[in-house]
């Protein structure tokens, strides 16, 4: 970072650090994000490329008495490049980003770009949470009862059983700190209700939620893949192969099946005079389905608050992650994270699997 | 089975036999299915409490006249009971099933009953083909080009990579052979499309898969859950945990969607006037989506056809299922199964792995 940057960042107080470059579109859903994001009274660090990005803000009017800065860099990690360049790429966005944080000068780092660099980038510069042995990447899906959350969707695709009894913790603490539930249940993926059912993995990790119920989670029990839209429980906790393919399946699936809707409901003329009636309440369904509602997954488990969207997020998206970001900050949860961490160390799941 | 119920398999040629028992709602749906299979043509062995049978045939006029014979059986594997049961109790309705087919009295099992049963059954009395590892359950899920193909839907939890190749191999013979599809497309489950992403497994699958690319199957390589609905590939090939997840996360959501679609349309006088012009639109997209239509899952990989079904199956899933264990044994699918192992023989990924 050049010494006009460091001087740019420092009299923000701890504003989110967004890389303002990454994602499928560039800068422009960043800034907009951002702007509305700022309209909302979050401060914001836009990292990236200074003429690009003021170019940017200068589309938004009133945009320059929002709290919002740019912090200069010009490299950043492409789409297609390899996760292991933010080794020796310091000065690419989203390690400028991680790097701040590291440095308590941003409060969190917001990236729709390449997440396995921002992971990289995250583990790297910030390191783990002691008694993490590996990070999760959480989110949100929409179910009947509002929302589930599920960890991990795709940081660790091979895993260890004590890996999902340390999610299950981290899960707990943030649901109880960021969104104000109590006392969360937390379920565990297979393929039975049953507690023996499943495969070797999720019967090790029954074995250790069960001894953790009632000492920092509350532990459900095994649900099913059709229990996540039910909303059976408030947490479902998984493999990150497995949770990657569920969430890419329920996006995939409600896209295709609300085509399917607006189909049928034109599939004739009678149906399509219902469909236009209709229309503004599918509208509304249609947006509850959105995974830009929800915005980006939070890295959990890492010393530092880092939310990793999705490259094709929109302008709502990037503010949804900013404002959250700005949530988990002010609930302090990285603390709050570390102090259950403590406690649960001597519980036979704590970070002694490697 | 008694002498009596020897004499009423017999003269019926190949029948389907049904385990008439099993299911959640004992024999009506089987009855129900059975005689609709009938009238379609296919002969049906009805397997179980003979007094029961007859009752419920009673309910059905004219079914006398249908291809359908009782063979009596008392004992029944319940739903909450072990597999394993299956073992000792020669008569349970399931083994008489499967039995038949050993002794070429039957043509196929269908059974909505217990499914850990059915398949511990088959492969006790039936045994594996040749050259197959593990036996998979292989189902349709409905997508944007009509239907894919996926296994394993849960016979195994844990698997090796040569499974997930063999599977390829038999589901493509599937296809080939059942639904005249000439040259279907393999994908393999993964958490993104590059080569070199996935777990473990998969990465090792994906080599095998690769090097059997135009002998005996076409690779089209990694696809990803959102892949799944799109009908990217023709075959969705992944572990029975995987699949297991996705059948129960896909048919959840689908109600759970379809749900909202009604509460979206119902929620305003005006959209409720819509709702109720475009109803008959809707009812067309629920029946697509209804497991029902597409039957029961087979378990492909033992020495003979069997067809297991949902527990909560209807008489439309009993019958559609008679109707395609009918189809697949007119099509001579175990015997094509077996030429096709042998000439993969050679390959790295045939059946060494244990």
């Amino acid at each position: 970072m050049s010494a006009e940057a460091k001087r740019n960042a420092a009299p923000l107080g701890l504003p989110i650090a967004l890389d303002a470059m990454g994602g499928d579109y560039g800068v422009e859903p960043n800034v907009a994000g951002a702007v509305a994001a700022a309209r909302a009274g979050v401060s914001v660090l836009l990292v990236g490329r200074e003429p690009q990005i003021h170019a940017e803000l200068a589309k938004h009017p009133g945009s320059s008495s929002l709290p919002l800065r740019v912090i200069d860099t010009s490299d950043v990690i492409g789409m297609e490049e390899h996760a292991r360049d933010v080794r020796s790429r310091r000065e690419a966005s989203i390690n400028v980003c991680t790097q701040l944080v590291r440095e308590d000068r941003a409060a969190a780092v917001v990236s729709m770009g390449h997440s396995g660099a921002a992971m990289a980038s995250a583990l790297l510069t910030l390191g783990r949470l002691p008694g993490v042995d590996r990070p999760a990447m959480l989110t949100h899906l929409p179910a009947k009862t509002g929302f589930v959350t599920l960890l991990d969707v795709g940081a660790n695709a091979d895993v260890k059983a004590a890996y999902l009894a340390q999610w299950a913790l981290l899960a707990t603490v943030y649901l109880r700190v960021v969104e104000d539930l109590e006392e969360p249940a937390v379920g565990l993926l297979s393929i039975g209700e049953e507690d023996h059912k499943g495969s070797q993995l999720v019967l090790d990790a029954h074995a250790l939620l069960r001894a953790m119920d009632g000492q920092g989670i509350r532990f459900y029990g095994n649900v099913e893949g059709r229990d996540i839209f039910q909303g059976t429980t408030d947490i479902v906790v998984t493999d990150g192969f497995t949770g990657n393919v569920v969430l890419k399946l329920a996006e995939g699936e409600a896209k295709v099946l609300l085509g399917w809707v607006k189909e049928a409901l034109g599939s004739s003329l009678k149906s399509k005079a219902g469909g236009l009636l209709a229309r503004g309440a599918l509208k509304g369904l249609a947006e509850r389905l959105n995974p830009s509602a929800y915005g980006a997954s939070l890295l959990l488990g890492v010393k530092g608050l880092v939310l990793i969207g999705h490259g094709s997020s929109d302008e709502h998206a990037v503010k949804n992650s900013l404002l959250r970001a700005a949530r988990a900050h002010e609930s302090d949860l990285i603390e709050r994270l570390k102090v259950a961490l403590e406690q649960f160390g001597d519980s036979p799941a704590s970070g002694q699997s490697e």
